[in-house]
C-alpha cells in the first residue's frame, strides 16, 4: 500500500480483479469432441506434416504471423534503470497491450535474465522461430546495439529495438514538419544531440538517411560534445564523433544550432542555452516523464520556437505508440524478414504527410478542440488517430516489398492511400 | 490442399478465419487516455518499483502467476517424432487451448531450436522468470530427463515434463481402480512395460511409489527385456533393468503377466500375448491412435480383461488432459516452486477417487449413455467431467502447501472436498 492516490491507482489496476494485465483468448470453436479432435490429436498432426514439408506454412497454420515476442533483459527500464528482468515485466505487458489494442498484433512479453549480450543473444534466437517478429524493448546502450544486430542476423524474422528504431522514426517525422514549419532544410541544419544512447543515436542515423550532414550533429554525453581525440571511445559513440576545433560543452554547441534533440534526463537544458540557439529552433525535449526543459520555460525566452515533448500533456507528443504498432502491423501482413531502413523511412514519411491532413472530429473530440491543425502546436499525429491503422502499416509493407524485405505480396485487403 | 476430408477439416480448422488457435487478450479497461496512463507509462512504474523491492509482487501485478510456458524442442512430437521446432507449434498451441478451457491457465507456447540439452536448459531458464511454470512437451528421451532435472534446479517454478508425470498419473489412478477391480494389489503384481521412453519410465516409478515391486517390473524396448548384462545401458533404463534369469522376449514376458503398459507403437501385441497373461489381466494398450493391441481383439481371448487406450471411442481413455490443466491450476493457485511426487500422488488420488463417484448427467449425456459407473468400462474419469476442476486442483495445492512446495496459502476460494 502507499498512501499516495496516483501510485495506489496503478498498483490497483495491475493487481484487480486479477493480476496483471494479459490472458490468452481461444481463437477457435472448442466445445465438442469433434472440435477437440480438431484442435489436438488426431487433428493436429495435419498442419504439423504440412509444416515439416513447408515451413512457410506455419503462416498459414498457426498463430506466428501475427505475434511478436517484446523481450527485455530489465537493464534500462523507462526512468528507473536496472529494474531487472522480473520487475521489467510490467512493463513489458503494457507494451504487449499497446501492440494488440492499437493494430491487434498478439504479443508474447518475454523476460530473459541473461549475464553477457551473448547469453542474450543466443536464447532470444533459440526462440526465435515461435514468433512473426521480435520487439527488443529497455535494453541498456552499448549491448541493445550488437543484440541487435546479431539478431537480425540469426533470424528471419524482423528483430526491431523500439527505443532506438521506434522513437528515431517519430522524431524524425515531427522534425521534418517542425522544420518545413520553420523554414529550413534538414540539410542544412545544426543539430545538436543530448544523450548518446539508443534513441539518439538512432534518431541521428534516420536524420542522416533524411539528408542531414554529419558535420551539422554534436551529439553530447556526460562528458560533453564528443571528439574523436577522447580516450576508450566505443564504436558507436565514434560513429558521430567530431574532429578538429568546435564546441566542447552543451552551452557552447547550443549556440547557433538550429535542432536541439534531448533524450538525456530532467532538467539539463536552461532558458540561457535555448535563448542562444538560431533563428527559428526546433526543441525536442524528449527526457520523461520530466524534459530537459520545460516548453513554458522555452517559449518564455523564444516565441519562435517549436517545440515537443515525450509528455501528453503539452502538443507535440513524441510517442513511440504511433510507430510500433502500425510498423510490426505492416510488417507482419508481408511476413517480413526485417524491418530495414526503407521501411523506417515509409514510416516516416506516412507519419510526417498524416500531420498536414485535417484532424478528424474523433481526435477534436478525445482532445477536446474545437479545431487543430497542421501547425506549431501539430507538427506529429496523437496516438487517438484513427487513420494510423490505414496510413503506416500500408506504407510500410509496401516498402518492404519494394525493398525485397516481405516474403507475402501487399495484402489485398490493404486500402490503397 | 489434400483430397482426404477429414485431413482438410484439420487444415481448414487451423487457417481459417485466421491463421492458428490463439490470440492476446487485454484483461484491463483500455479506452481513456488515463487507462492508458495506468496501463503503460507513467502508472507502470509503480509495480516495477513494487517488484524491484519485493520480487514475490509480480504474482500480484504481473500475469505470471497464471501464465504456464509449453516449451518443446520438436523432438519427439506425437507420433510423429523428431518434427522439429516450427512444426511442433500446432501441437503446444493445442496443448494451450487445453489448459485454458479446462482450467483457465494462460500458456504461451514456445518453441526452441537448440543443437544439446545444455543450449536447450539454458534457454528456458533464462527465460523462466516470465512465467509461473513451465510445461515441457514432446522432447525425447533420454535428454527429457536431464532437461527436466537441470531446469527444475535452475528455476523456483514448477517444470513439468507431461509426457512423463501427466502420463504416468494417469496411467496410475486407471490402474489402481483396474487393480481393485480385478482384486489385486498393487505391491504384488508382475508389470510388463514395453517402451523405455519418458512415458513408461514415469509411470513404472510412480507405480513404484505406490507400492509396485521393481522385482515385478519387466521394462522391454526394441532390444527385447532390458537386463543389467546389456552393453552400454544409458542411466534411465538402468533403473529398471532386471539381473539373473527370466523373460528376455515380449511374449515371454507376457506369459502370466497381471499389467501390460504399451507406450510403444501400434499392433506390437499379438491376441497369444494377452492369452498368456495371469487370471484377470489389466491392458494398457496407450499408443496413439493405434494401440498395441486393439480392445476387440484383446477381449476375444480374455473376457476377464480391464483394457484402457489413449483413445476416446474406446472406454477407459488414459488422456492426459485429465491431468496438466488441473495440476498446474493447483500448483499456480498456491505459487508452487515445483510440482513434487507429493502433487503428483495427490493428483492420483483425486481422479482414482473421482472414478468411485457417481457420473454427473452432463457427462452421461455428453457421451450418450443412460448410465454408467465405476466399473470395468469406467475406471477413470472423462475429460469433459465438470468436476475435475473441484477436485484435481485442490488436491495438487493442498499437497504443496503440506509438503512445502507452496509459497502462498491454500486459496481461501477452494471448496474443501
Amino acid at each position: 500500500m502507499t498512501d499516495n492516490p496516483r501510485k495506489q491507482a496503478a498498483l490497483d489496476y495491475h493487481e484487480k480483479p486479477r493480476p496483471g494485465k494479459l490472458a490468452i483468448a481461444v481463437t477457435k470453436p472448442f466445445t465438442t469432441p469433434a472440435e477437440l479432435a480438431l484442435a489436438y490429436t488426431p487433428g493436429v498432426a495435419e498442419p504439423v506434416r504440412a509444416i515439416m514439408a513447408e515451413p512457410a506454412d506455419a503462416y498459414r497454420y498457426t498463430s506466428k504471423g501475427n505475434l511478436v515476442a517484446v523481450i527485455s533483459d530489465g537493464s534500462a527500464v523507462l526512468g528507473l534503470g536496472k529494474a531487472g528482468a522480473l520487475a521489467s515485466k510490467p512493463v513489458m505487458e503494457g507494451k504487449a497491450v499497446l501492440f494488440k489494442k492499437f493494430a491487434d498484433v498478439d504479443v508474447f512479453d518475454i523476460e530473459v535474465e541473461s549475464e553477457t549480450p551473448e547469453q542474450f543473444i543466443d536464447t532470444v534466437a533459440r526462440i526465435g522461430v515461435t514468433f512473426g517478429g521480435i520487439n527488443l524493448e529497455d535494453i541498456a546502450a552499448p549491448h541493445c546495439f550488437e543484440i541487435e544486430k546479431a539478431l537480425q542476423e540469426r533470424l528471419d524474422i524482423p528483430v526491431f529495438h523500439d527505443d532506438q528504431h521506434g522513437t528515431a522514426i517519430i522524431v524524425a517525422a515531427g522534425l521534418l514538419n517542425a522544420l518545413e514549419l520553420q523554414g529550413k532544410r534538414i540539410e542544412d541544419v545544426r543539430i545538436v544531440c543530448l544523450g548518446a544512447g539508443a534513441a539518439g543515436m538512432a534518431s541521428l542515423r534516420l536524420c542522416q538517411a533524411l539528408g542531414a550532414a554529419r558535420d551539422n550533429m554534436f551529439v553530447i554525453d556526460r562528458a560533453g560534445v564528443i571528439y574523436d581525440d577522447r580516450d576508450n571511445l566505443p564504436d558507436y559513440k565514434a560513429e558521430f564523433a567530431r574532429s578538429g576545433d568546435g564546441p566542447r560543452t552543451l552551452s557552447e554547441a547550443m549556440h547557433g544550432a538550429d535542432v536541439f534533440i534531448g533524450v538525456s534526463g530532467p532538467g539539463l537544458v536552461d532558458a540561457d542555452m535555448i535563448a542562444s540557439m538560431a533563428e527559428k529552433p526546433v526543441v525536442f525535449a524528449l527526457s520523461n516523464p520530466t524534459p530537459e526543459i520545460l516548453p513554458e520555460v522555452a517559449q518564455s525566452v523564444r516565441a519562435d520556437l517549436i517545440m515537443a515533448t515525450g509528455r501528453s500533456d503539452y502538443p507535440n507528443q513524441v510517442n513511440n505508440v504511433l510507430g510500433f504498432p502500425f510498423i510490426f502491423r505492416g510488417a507482419l501482413d508481408v511476413h517480413a524478414k526485417t524491418i530495414n531502413q526503407a521501411m523506417h523511412l515509409a514510416a516516416v514519411e506516412a507519419l510526417r504527410a498524416l500531420a498536414h491532413e485535417p484532424v478528424p472530429r474523433t481526435v477534436l473530440d478525445a482532445y477536446d478542440r474545437e479545431s487543430w491543425s497542421f501547425g506549431p502546436d501539430y507538427i506529429i499525429p496523437t496516438p487517438l488517430d484513427p487513420r494510423l491503422i490505414d496510413v503506416v502499416p500500408n506504407a510500410v509493407a509496401r516498402a518492404a516489398v519494394e525493398s525485397g524485405a516481405a516474403r507475402a505480396p501487399y495484402p489485398a485487403h490493404y486500402q490503397d492511400n
